[in-house]
């Protein structure tokens, strides 16, 4: 992903400034209706993106946390009793499926595996949904249908890895931090002041080059928004920092150390 | 599997271009009433293998995506509560044997073993399948009943291994990925436009032939199809193939780059 | 078990040839009310055998193939909703201990415990079996009731043993593969050519006889028989022995193009 | 356990002849209202013993095989659905301490820890058993109740190891083999002809004597039973112990050689 | 805990002789609304402490053995299915914090962690227990409530420790054997001969002295009881500290050679 | 966290006096609509402190002790069967997002993961909750919403650690013990006499330096008001203390040794 950010600001549409392609990118998947997989650090906009492709294609969104209890039954849909009758509930990718909209799994790794194996016969050619516990129903995919990943290889362990014959099933877009006069843009968008933001948003670049080694993470968009909010509400860059940025990133005394010093370094005169 | 490969292009068949003699095999077995063990890497055709005899046949197809919580009551059925009874719903399975038709377990190894001991009656001279749960009702298989599974050894981790009672009682058929010319037929059916088909054929060709050390799969078909759609929704060769072969195949930061210096040499003048 | 082999082949009686005296063993446990364990490869006739001896008996047979997710419900009963109230229902092992009859269960260490623990009363001078969940109930076996289960103790891991306690509690009846003579009438049986038997059975021997270093199982006489309905069925001995008895033997290439040397040279001219 | 030998044939009364002071250590801790756990090893009349001491004490036996899904449900009783309601229904220890009557727990180790620790109110001063999941109940056992339990320490892994805070609540009475002329005794009393007995209990007495090195357990007074059985069938010494003794103790090719060569020798002449 | 030992023996009051200041420091931890963990090993009298103080307070004991399968509901309550609808039965924990009592937990650590959990707002400044799954009801514990809980240290696993956080709310009173004297006087109130409760508390202190090395326990008070209850019935000094200590102590055949040495010399004369 | 400390004492208020400027803190956070992530030692007092921001914001307080069981139902509600009908029961999480309110996660590693991503939607942009199993309601958050969790990176094993993901959407506010003059205030203020809480400060503050070396943790200003309790009802300083902070501090007997000489060392005169 690299060349001219797209930014769109009609009025109601969600608020996402590109950082790359990954506008095209994911316009040219949904036209070839192949399946997304986006890849990114934490907090850098990937629920923003798809929030605003979804207003784009004007589509709904149903987006779901994926965790280690999510079952196929989750997101296909399951029996409720009702009047000691069972009757058949859709769940949000059934729904998406036979209405069209985007769905949206986020860290699709953590699902348990017939949550990732239900997916597979809408990521091929076929675009059919089998509902086995429905009597077998089958559903074909409205050509609105999408469907869109989050994951994040080196985040995970091992043992939570994305088989590969999903991901070749998959685009694969890759999101990073935006540039800091675009990311100053949207802590200002986001109810930051823009003296504040400049300040932040060197603080974020110079933790983004690695000079606190052993960070498991570095500081997200999302934090430096927290950072600026706090400021906002009256509390110091430093204190705001502490609490939102450092705080956050990291539990050892050293490390926390390293952070502090940088954060009395980069504040405002 | 080698030989003089096999087209078919009839109307409303559905697309397959045979790559070896696995449908003389295939027929072969389901003529002698016996199950097959399909095998072959991630995207090279099996489940439209399947799709195509169930046609050539005339049988309804049954496809099951296996997966660690699948068990017999997933293929067998089970009992549903309706007006305050238990009322039996038949699986894909038992439909399949009552009433004829193929049933393609897909990645097999995945099931629970319930799963796949449920099939052993099923598989040898006696073509029985035991309902258990349903008072023992025991279902004796039509002559068009086919099962057929798919199973990748390299694949698999040791702890999911296909038992070899289990396997003896398959014919197994092997598939690999099609040679150019077939391949670049299969593209263009697709809807890849001729010099993309033809760049993206090499392209896959190359990396099939482990150019690059490390990769745990090479590019399959699908991921060249893909390829091949995205450029065709304006996307250029090189972001094309950047989104639906190098990110799909890795995320290991060498071999990424290896995948993106072939994607440079390999582009369409 | 060796000397003279039994073969009966009177009208409607399930086809078996014996291989040794496993038939006088089983009658004789069967007439002192012993539990019998047969032992021995994949594919060797266990089944068969028991489906013969239940015929001689005039006895129904209740055949499970056990496994992991077995319990004792799945054997003895379980109480199912109807109309609201719970009724219950009996299992293969209940049915079987009640109106008489064999119970036979395949590979029963693959069984949870508590399965394998519900049959200690009815293998011991008691006869009983006891309905815990259906308010102690104790049912006394009738005179016709026999257990059988199979066993494979190579073929499973350290972790699947059955208890000495258990063991102690059956008659063992071992089984090997049929001398070549009787193994050509079973394949002609069985629908095979006459030609084809004599070129699979001499094919079948070579492998028994361990020339092919490091496979985990040899070749059946289930899979002599499938390679030769796929002859019937127009495909070639080299293909036919490839597809039924390399391919399900093995995955891995040294050892695979060991099988298809011997196939080359066993083909008949 | 020493000293003179009991031995009662009263009719009704189960046969049973005590090898050491067994009948006399039961009846004394059935008097002072102690636990039992019974000791020894697989086959040496356990279950006899206990049959016959409840025939002594006139009251009813409850026997459980414990097995690692058992729950303290199995023991105490659970809610059933009745027209609509759950009603409560007396698991077998409950039933043995409002009524009266022997619960033997065999295998305890085997039962889930709940199981075992729903016993500790039962087996110190307070003697009583606490119905929690019915609304707190408390019962007091009758005067008639006492608890058994087998256990077998070397049997067991590390794993499932009885409590020390469970076995001191406990009378521990160890059984062994009986010696060779009980044991004939026992073996013509189970309908095995003298001369066979003889033969047997000379074949038993060596292999536990640990001749053979190696073995997991000796062979039992039951499997001599069995022996014997199949002798009164029909078959050979010979075969008679192979197929009840030499199989069910090993699948070991050594130790099996080994024991066939002990058969050979103490066969009857 | 030292100094005078507490002796009450009203008409109706539970059997308790006081070993230390444990009454004392119950009674101040009562007062002060502090829950309590008691400590020491098995058999020294900890229930019937707990039975001791509930009577001198004048309110209800709810005694609850924790299991690894116990769980939040079986202390909270749970809804039962009466009519068609469900109605809430309150658990033992619910009743004495709504109507006031000693609620004590047996062997704490052995319950699952969310039963643990449940107790944590009842232990600090708040005395309040959530019921969270009956529509988030509070209940404010009566002043009469108490908890109590047993745990013993060195007894547990690594796994199986109790919290800090847990143990930080307790009040920590531990019980260790009674002085000879006094021990001889409980064996005596328990019904042991004055000549028996001599011999077999010099036993009792000779092994808890630590004479045998191994020995995963001492012989408890509750041994000593069994085992003079033994002798009141008709059994030697001899074989009934063999039955009621020696056995339950130990399977190791030289740690019991040694406990049977000891019987043999602190037998009486 | 430093500064002057904020103490708030009208009637009704909870009581609670600042140690830092974890009040104001709180405040900026609840403005600014950002969760928060409370970290400190055991019994340092975070639940008051959350007590004390829900009354200073007068909304109510939704305490949850998370458990290694609880899964997003208990968080977000269930199904409950009345008349025949499922209906449907908000957790205490739905009910503060749709009411208002703070939601208290304690320790909210112990959750199940589930539990935790449930809440993500709630901590970003969106401010919104989704009950997937009521048919995909979407709730956005009342502006008097807020999430509240706490959190010891410490005291957790390494297989328990809050997804960074996780942490990057909370403030981190951290507390620590009071310094000596606030904590005999709290002393005296929870009942402990004033000689009582000098004497206690001054023991706590000795084990909090770290002069007794392997505690897993020191004594918290909770066993401190324990050990006041016990002697405001009459036990001497050495007694209180020993049963309140030595004994559930540690079990080892030379940190325990180390224990109570210092408690020896600091008895008031």
């Amino acid at each position: 992903m690299s060349a001219a950010p797209l930014s769109e600001a009609k009025s109601n549409t969600p608020f996402y400034i590109a950082t790359g392609r990954e506008v095209e990118a994911f316009q040219a998947a949904y036209n070839s209706c192949l399946p997304v997989m986006l890849q990114g650090p934490t907090g850098c906009g990937k629920t923003r993106l798809v929030e605003y492709m979804a207003h784009r294609f004007g589509v709904p969104l149903y987006t779901v946390s994926c965790h280690e209890d999510m079952t196929a039954s989750d997101l296909l849909g399951r029996y409720v009793l009702v009047d000691g009758n069972t009757e058949w509930v859709d769940g949000p990718l059934t729904k998406a499926v036979r209405d069209g909209g985007i769905c949206y799994l986020d860290e699709i790794v953590e699902a348990r595996q017939d949550a990732t194996v239900a997916i597979h016969s809408l990521t091929d050619h076929r675009r059919e949904l089998f509902l086995e516990r429905k009597g077998g129903e089958v559903l074909r995919a409205s050509k609105d249908f999408s469907l869109v990943v989050s994951y994040n290889p080196g985040y995970q362990s091992v043992l939570k890895d994305l088989k590969t014959s999903t991901r070749q099933r998959m685009v694969a877009i890759e999101l990073g931090f935006p540039e800091p006069d675009i990311e100053e843009k949207i802590l200002i968008e986001s109810g930051v002041e823009a003296d504040s933001a400049v300040a932040l948003v060197r603080l974020g670049a110079v933790i983004r080059r690695g000079s606190i080694t052993g960070l498991r993470e570095v500081a997200s968009t999302r934090t430096l928004i927290a950072a600026g909010k706090l400021m906002a509400h009256g509390l110091s860059f430093k204190e705001a920092a502490t609490l939102a940025i450092a705080g956050p990133l990291t539990d050892d005394i050293e490390l926390r150390a390293g952070l502090e010093a940088l954060i009395d370094t980069y504040q405002p005169a």
